[in-house]
């Protein structure tokens, strides 16, 4: 707060509010002040909020009131510089901010999120076992890497296996993709069922105690032709250049030159249209993101996935993703489902 | 336009963006002048744009760039009150267009939204569809409501049973709540097996070409006891009242009112703990909400949801809800699902 100038937090991002005092509520609000933080929220919560936040073992006291804004301006009253979170709030809700204190409000940015981005012992447990759950998923629907399985079936298949182990649900929409649906980076699982030759992306996370895992493997259904074979191998020759340069005081931005150089090196370059990866934790995308130009410099106890693809239109694509902890001489894998190899 | 007194408006909210102009890209930007509109977006959807836009019959421009905001201002030279979607768009992206014009913006609120909320035949020939996909779905899974069965195993039946009747998926998180868990207004589907005696709130609307349903209906596994028999008899005249009271040029209010009179007459009104419904459309939420109070006036074509509940912590609970189109002398109800009936 004080590099961002302000004397006062208003933190509206509800992911943000439960990483800082533990409320899992949909409504709500959290005032930080330099001596005293408040929950603000509705009589919904009267019971849970007090629970969460003693079970968080924060000191933050709790208001319950069905007007947040009202109710958080007059809490702020000794504040002279009072920041917002810029990228969360819309402009309608600055609106009511503003006219409720009737003083300078501050865009901040990130603030929260930075601090989110390095994980201690408890968060990355969490992790870690959301990624087992995969892992052991994956290996269990093993045989149903067939040709004449849909992607769908499979996909509900890594879903109700997380949930057998444990975990509350997927990370994200699953995704199972075949054939040429696996040139979609995106692809969404739908009912065509494999086929002879097909490259099959398989990407899928758990959340553990609302901690989220990332991982992605490409398998084959029969016999790779030439092109199935160069791409997946480079891919994952890509994808462990990627990892090996992972370390703390390392810029982000050179985590997707290691794995982009060897593809664009190999004439794929264009073929490889996202970043590299991103940060992972209560959100499936957090800080840090991992792609070229970023110059933000990699911190012990950061989650970050590795990620290259190649996608070619018609035909079909390949990506493998590791999610990895750094540390101060490289990284840790998180998600440890063994590497496929069609060499 | 001229009611909100912009003469330029920046339409940033994505599903606006697709009902302006049919394009259903995840980055862009609408651009509206008394004259003219652009869309601008990135070179993923080079291709894409235009061809969607043309298929809406849209008369709209597109610019292709990687800066939207920068690209967009220029464009917007000649607006002397520029208007942007206050609810929508974050504060931080608001400070990026006010700079980049360097003149007045206007915060306009539900422009596109209110419009959106009144149906043409084609919007109401998706939404019949996508109701009459969860009607077929529902009857066929009619077997599996006994005990032993899971919440999960029946929610994962009907989400594929939709996908396999041509939706594209799930409208929102199917809802299947036994025994205790229906006292939960927003349940998620469980491991828990249905037991002699509870009572099953299903909560299920599928999509089809992006238009919405929603639907609930409240089952029963085994005998019903006298509370189970009173609270769903309760709720399911209630939601007939409702469902009669809707009509052109009636306050919306009135719609909740009808439900909520009934069931606080009965000694249940602490217990019926949300608004009555809301609109359905391109969003699962959308204008108008149907709670207390609200004086907006019902117009042909808009559709609403009607579902009014009892939720007993611990015990159970009902929910009964039909998805219906407003007309000049009543409702169609879109949803047809036979009720059930514990008396």
């Amino acid at each position: 707060m004080d590099d961002a100038d302000v004397d006062g937090l208003v933190i509206t991002n509800l992911v943000n509010v439960r990483w800082c005092a533990g409320f899992t509520g949909s409504h709500g609000v959290l005032l930080i002040r330099p001596d005293s933080a408040t929950l603000i929220t509705d009589s919904r919560y009267a019971t849970q909020a007090p629970e969460q936040i003693s079970e968080a073992g924060a000191d933050i006291d709790i208001l319950i009131s069905a007007d947040l804004v009202s109710e958080g301006s007059g809490l702020m009253a000794d504040s002279t510089a009072i920041g917002l979170e810029a990228d969360d709030i819309t402009w309608a809700d600055q609106h009511r901010w503003a006219s409720a204190v009737d003083r300078d409000l501050v865009p901040t940015h990130a603030l929260i999120t930075e601090l989110r981005s390095v994980k201690d012992d408890a968060e990355l447990a969490r992790m870690q076992r959301a990624a087992e759950i995969v892992d052991s998923v994956l290996a269990e629907v093993d045989s149903m890497l067939v040709v004449g399985t849909t992607e769908r079936d499979l996909a509900n298949a890594l879903d109700d296996g997380m949930r057998a182990r444990g975990a509350s649900g997927p990370a994200y929409e699953t995704i199972v993709a075949g054939g040429p649906n696996a040139a979609l980076p995106h692809a969404r699982p739908s009912t065509r069922p494999f086929e002879e030759g097909d490259l099959v992306v398989i990407d899928a996370g758990s959340v553990v105690d609302a901690y989220r895992s990332d991982m992605t493997r490409t398998f084959m259904i029969g016999a790779p032709d030439e092109t199935a074979r160069t791409i997946h191998d480079l891919v994952t020759r890509a994808q462990a250049a990627g990892v090996a340069s992972v370390r703390a005081g390392v810029a982000v931005g050179d985590i997707d030159r290691a794995c982009r150089d060897l593809i664009t090196d190999e004439g794929y370059g264009a073929e490889f249209g996202h970043g590299t990866g991103h940060g992972v934790g209560l959100d499936i995308h957090e800080l840090p993101s991992v792609r070229g130009g970023n110059s933000a410099i990699l911190q012990p106890g950061q989650v970050i996935t590795v990620e290259p693809g190649i996608y070619l239109p018609g035909v079909g694509g390949v990506r493998v993703e590791d999610m990895v902890v750094v540390t101060d001489d490289g990284c840790r894998a998180l998600t440890r489902s063994p590497k496929i190899s069609l060499k």
